[in-house]
């Protein structure tokens, strides 16, 4: 149930990526997320009902919520409940790894039926939003297989795979999946959400202080696309589909 | 103290663009923004003192809040006043018009002050996220001026001038400056920022629901480059810089 | 569309008034009002449904909200939204809008719908909430217009025209529609909402440190009731009724 | 420590009043206030310090909280606090009180320290924002009395006896002190807040549907005027003055 | 409609018990109950409905709120209103009494009907939590009976009576009944809450830094029930059952 | 790093017990606690400084916060933070957590520092409370060794080992450690912190229905003192002790 991809310490490369999936048994879907020292529990729950604005439209729904553990992350990291509201950062996440999941379902074959997909990292070294969408991915997969089986659909679903990365320029240096301390020091942070058809989902490229150049675009984006083939096949070990 | 720019209604050009400063008398920088129906206050105010986080670190801050009027939209939309707290497309908002126009201001060069830009949209017609930057950019300048003529920092923090537009796939076509209803039916919307000399400050495209080719991406970044010159042409008339 | 009224630097008459019709496109009523250097966008719009308590009660309701834009003001306001809540002044001043205005339509001939007046101050230089009376009963006549011309009420719900205005004394001398310097230094501060017929739907009096005395309220109405007239008599030119 | 009025049905009259001083025994000034059947517990708290805005001022603050015991209305009102924030009303009525004591009391004489003044309604039969301002007025007193025992405070800062109370048109008719069935179906609904020495601190007279002549307050205001002098007689009994 | 029982001072003492039934007048069932200096405002609040979960069930629920009023304290308190929320400590103690009520009586029995339980503290000296226990039964019985009276239960849902009281180790000596100096200073604090029979409902025993051993239980038990049976005693003479 | 006891189906026995150590890179200790299908991380993060209401006071503090994943239970849980509050239930758990690992910390010997006990539960089968409190401790005592070994406090202030079980009463039965399923039809449950020198530092025993006596509350006990010595003997075996 585990897929594993040997470490490379080369600033282009992916770090180790494993993706446990069964990590906890109440899910319809339940993976355990790593690439380098990022760990993600990521699940998938099935519920019946759609929000609000979709009642009565015949189709179903994907969300996403995304936390931190308090000590995910080097300094303990106030919870959001404390505060009573999730930051702004939490919440752009979340609508990020909606949408991403959204444009790879049909959400017209799933019913009055929401998917939930929950990101909850437990160590956080870079690259969350990311490896949430490609550890989710699984936890989803899985969760529609669910579904299959219990007849609660009828077609699958799914359309594509899906997975992300981060890409960016540290030190005049393009780096493929940023740990904490490059994301940290980049000039340029740039997350990709890719098909395996190849086709972009979403590209968010911010210039921290030095706006970049449109050959610093083309470069980072190739860079990425052969990260994220990467992470696809990894996927597929996971799920034993090769 | 007004730039126009004439209309065009070829869906490949910008639509009419209107910024008139001085639009309201307290803030240090103060803009009526127009684009097409689109119509925006933008106001600049200097404060002293930095967020908790920047304290004792010798250097000043910029930030952004964004908000709708309620009857800016179609129908009426509920304030976040009301509801006790601002939704997650404010703070994404806000969060990009902040990170933008912070990558063309040297912050160390404002010693401890902090410059509100504050985006509150009149009229809602698409691309309003873009225009809180164009128009709030004019805004800053207005409020560099002031900083500079009342000597309160000694030498000018900008360090280019900014704008930002939409481009998207409508019906299969490449559309720039993409008004409500083209937004509402694209396939792919991206924001795009630039400086003037042609580097990109953030990128942001998103599939609504069927992900893009590399081929798509390119076109857009294009069309996005010749809208955005336009606007800095009409942001330097607005600052009777040409 | 526009209706004004030549400035006078005498205490004891109104500032110039500006009603300017048709502002926004959306709102059923949309009014930019201004009041010396008072300026606020007020809206009506109509929607169908009323709150919970007054639901099967076959009749409408009429509710008003009231801000203020961050940089209204001489310093920069935090949001109501930044803080979660509205200040007990925001609600009390709406609670106001919303009465009076109700004291002049017949909310049993608006079946169940409701009106909410928004009023938003983009310059804010005393007299606020009056103004706000005064160009918010204008917004809701043109959305009463709108409503009759769509056929959604057969009769004109409206009673009479009402505006508001405020009274003090300051230095020890009455002054009508105090601006900002005046109010901050005023000993009494009044707020004063009369019908065109000259009846009073709300008086507001509040000595800020010396109370006042019979004769001096006298005086206070009396000047009051001449300022009302004269802004009735400024909405109906901005009507087009006169 | 207990004055009474007694009791008369005449809807020009005051209704019973009885003010029990001494009620709780932390607080430095402690009042049960009861008129007709509404009864509030008003103390008097005093802190050392001000609140943030009047830091390095060398004055003093009186500020005040209002609230409804859940069942001291008809059906259980809904306890502030599970709503997470306080309604509108309540706003309005605790700044009224606020500034009706704040006006008899010279802060200046306080040096920088703040007194609370706490109304809790334990039973609510119309009136109770004039009975908390009555009835707290008692329990500052003793509360400034405490700080005179206690050196806190070297010369008297009170001004004047103050108190406060209802009146309003109901079936044609002016009617002093309104219950909650008067108020109810009242016309006119105005609240009067008054100095021993006959002078207005607030008048807040609000028509709820038919608008009122100038005549109405007249006869309105000599009636409050009358009640108010018999409520102040009673503050004096309770606190053995006379 | 009171009952008393005589003061006395030896540690393992109930304090003085007061119970007066029919405190204010629209609550189904309004006690002011003491114990020693604590004085608490119980009422019981009858309505149609159950909460969301038990929609259906067919079956009644109780509940209960707590809140001390500011200078029900030493110090003022801050109003949960003004925080905006209930504290963690708030939380835990109505759910206590709530839960302690429902073991009493038979939710079956009520049909879908909600019987509220406010708390109301208008001086606390310790114990408050026991003495809503204590006082809320007295409270509920009196609405029972209204229930039973207007024929909204057929059979009376109540199984027993209960009542509760703290216990404690304070300076090595077993203390029954803790007033807040007590309290302070106890190494050992236990709140029983036991029926008529001598069965426990709850038993909540801590130690605040030194861990008690089982005869220190025992002992603290055997107190507690001397001191439940006290009080149903009081509770029964309020009743005038006895 | 890791103890188990072998699974015993008898329901007088422990469930298995797997205490993980080392689980996330960055906390002071870091523990993954397992009971049966009970699954918790427990972090203890040491910080600087202590809460407001201890400054000056020269001591430490210790404080715990406890979460549930959204998909740890059978059901999709909401996120507090969505709630924008936590639960009463939430409050309570932490309050508890908190407070029994307080009574054998030396606060006086920890400085002005704040140890962060987070709770998170991954898999909630049942005793969460009391698994948080075991797993606690040892996260507790790994963040104590590294303050020893950093010299940041000079002597070690645990004074004793401490851990906590559930009993109750199932369908006649008494039940040690109960699981969801128990727990759910469980008459009584009981939770009991004990130290290893078997003394109680808190015991919580609640009745669901139907009050229990004195002699099932002292089978209980016996059952919790047991299970407890159980627990504490994991803790020494994890912490290689024994």
């Amino acid at each position: 149930m585990t897929a594993s991809q040997s470490s490379n310490s080369d600033s282009r490369d992916l770090r180790p990526v494993r993706i446990e999936r069964g990590y906890t048994k109440y899910a319809e879907g339940s993976v355990l997320m790593s690439t380098g020292d990022t760990k993600i529990i990521c699940t998938a729950s099935v519920e019946d009902g759609v929000p609000y604005f979709l009642r009565g439209e015949d189709q179903g729904w994907l969300t996403a919520e995304y936390s931190l553990l308090p000590r995910s992350t080097q300094d303990r990291t106030t919870r959001a409940a404390a505060r009573g509201k999730r930051s702004g950062r939490t919440r752009e996440i979340q609508r990020l790894i909606g949408r991403s999941l959204r444009a790879v379902i049909d959400l017209e074959a799933m019913d009055e039926r929401t998917i939930w997909i929950d990101c909850d990292v437990i160590q956080a070294d870079g690259g969350t939003r990311t490896a949430s969408i490609t550890g989710g991915f699984v936890a989803l997969y899985d969760s529609v297989d669910y579904m299959m089986e219990e007849g609660i659909v009828s077609e699958n679903p799914l359309k594509e795979f899906t997975a992300a990365t981060s890409v960016g320029i540290v030190d005049e240096d393009y780096v493929l999946d940023l740990c904490y301390e490059e994301d940290s020091s980049a000039d340029v942070d740039m997350n990709v959400v890719m098909t395996e058809s190849g086709k972009f989902i979403e590209i968010q490229g911010a210039a921290e202080e030095s706006p970049y150049t449109r050959s610093d675009l083309d470069k980072m984006l190739e860079l990425a696309e052969d990260g994220i083939q990467g992470l696809i096949d990894a996927q597929k070990r996971a799920l034993e589909l090769i």
